[in-house]
């Protein structure tokens, strides 16, 4: 689906990130789901300082926000999940293959991405501190040792369970970054690849490239 | 509801674990959930090592796991929104006011515990290391702000919604250790010992405790 900028769904992102982060904000999550569920939507593009209230839509002036009529939400997880209760091409009918779906979208941001963001923050956010060599190492050996078991149940499966949900959306978005995949087994980077091959994920990363602007005011 | 060795629902807990973690293990999350839903459970108590094949289960080894007759799910976050999709104890029936329900247990999950992890890693789990000190106070200033956001959003209100909700569950389970605790403002503070005076909280907290041996076999 085309952003279109009728749609009644709205999506919060940035105008403008350094080029490190182009195509890892969080709204690309979002924009992957709503084209996997073949929903168009339109983005709100907010930048520094942010919309006056704005952390009335987002306790921590982050993004995305995602709103559809008087529905107002935030946190990728939830949206993500908002989305899939709509589409079965996220999340299965049958009970019990959808809560193992919406197991894996917790794990992928409770398990994996919080040592993801533990080893982002030492190694990159703070490589000027003289605790960060240190503190990187361990966070690296941690969320490898995490990589590694999730390698070990993923074994020579396509998806974490019997078909793609909104959960392997999660997963792939979470450990796709170049620095994180060097500690991922081969089969998670297989899997990762496969993510980032689907029709509707390309289209959200070109939406999410396609608002940029060049240069911040 | 009393723990019945009977009840279909199953879950793991451990059978013992130091002084500081007792109280804080997740499967507490869980039996609280299941205390605001009214339904009764059993555990199955776990050790080192693992039972075979557990990582099946889990894929990190760890707890807690739900069973209940086909369905197998594990993430603390998961397993209650699965309970409060059945309790409107947990969960508002109305559209809107659930999915601002399941927004909070998405932000409990992934912006709060994200940051908690990071800073009992570095001052805990780590405090040994030479990166310790400096690691643990730059995650203890990125929490607190984190906090004081939080405590901006709740303001004067009793719980982050209209109504108590898995979402609050979640978070005062969260941000309940003395540790974390030390960040959060006043009203912060005020709002966790409101969800631990919740009479389902009281049975879990007692249940899990009284689950623990004495010593490791
Ligand atoms: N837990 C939130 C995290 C959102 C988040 O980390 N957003 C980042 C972009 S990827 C952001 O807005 N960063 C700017 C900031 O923190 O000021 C979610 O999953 O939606
Ligand atoms: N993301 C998981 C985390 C579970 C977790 O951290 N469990 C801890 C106890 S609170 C555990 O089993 N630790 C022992 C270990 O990691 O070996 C969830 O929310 O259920």
């Amino acid at each position: 689906m085309p952003v279109d900028d009728t749609a009644p769904i709205e999506v919060t992102a940035f105008e403008w990130v350094p080029d490190f982060a182009k195509g890892q904000v969080r709204d690309l999550r979002v924009r992957w789901a709503l084209e996997e569920a073949g929903r168009s939507y339109r983005t709100r593009l907010i930048g520094n300082p942010r919309p006056p209230g704005y952390e009335r839509e987002q306790p921590w002036n982050q993004v995305p926000v995602y709103k559809d009529g008087a529905l107002e939400l935030f946190e990728c997880g939830a949206i993500a999940l908002h989305i899939a209760e709509t589409s079965e091409a996220l999340l299965p009918r049958d009970p019990i293959r959808r809560a193992r779906a919406i197991t894996w979208l917790f794990a992928a941001l409770n398990s994996i991405d919080g040592p993801v963001m533990a080893y982002v923050s030492a190694s990159l956010f703070n490589a000027d501190k003289d605790w960060s060599p240190g503190a990187s190492e361990h966070f690296a050996q941690f969320l490898a040792a995490r990589l590694a078991r999730l390698g070990e149940w993923l074994g020579d499966k396509e998806w974490l369970e019997a078909e793609f949900t909104v959960g392997d959306l999660m997963m792939v978005a979470t450990i796709r970054g170049e620095d994180i995949l060097q500690y991922a087994p081969a089969n998670l980077v297989d899997y990762v690849r496969r993510g980032e091959s689907r029709p509707a994920f390309q289209r959200a990363l070109a939406a999410q490239l396609a608002d940029f602007i060049a240069e911040p005011a």
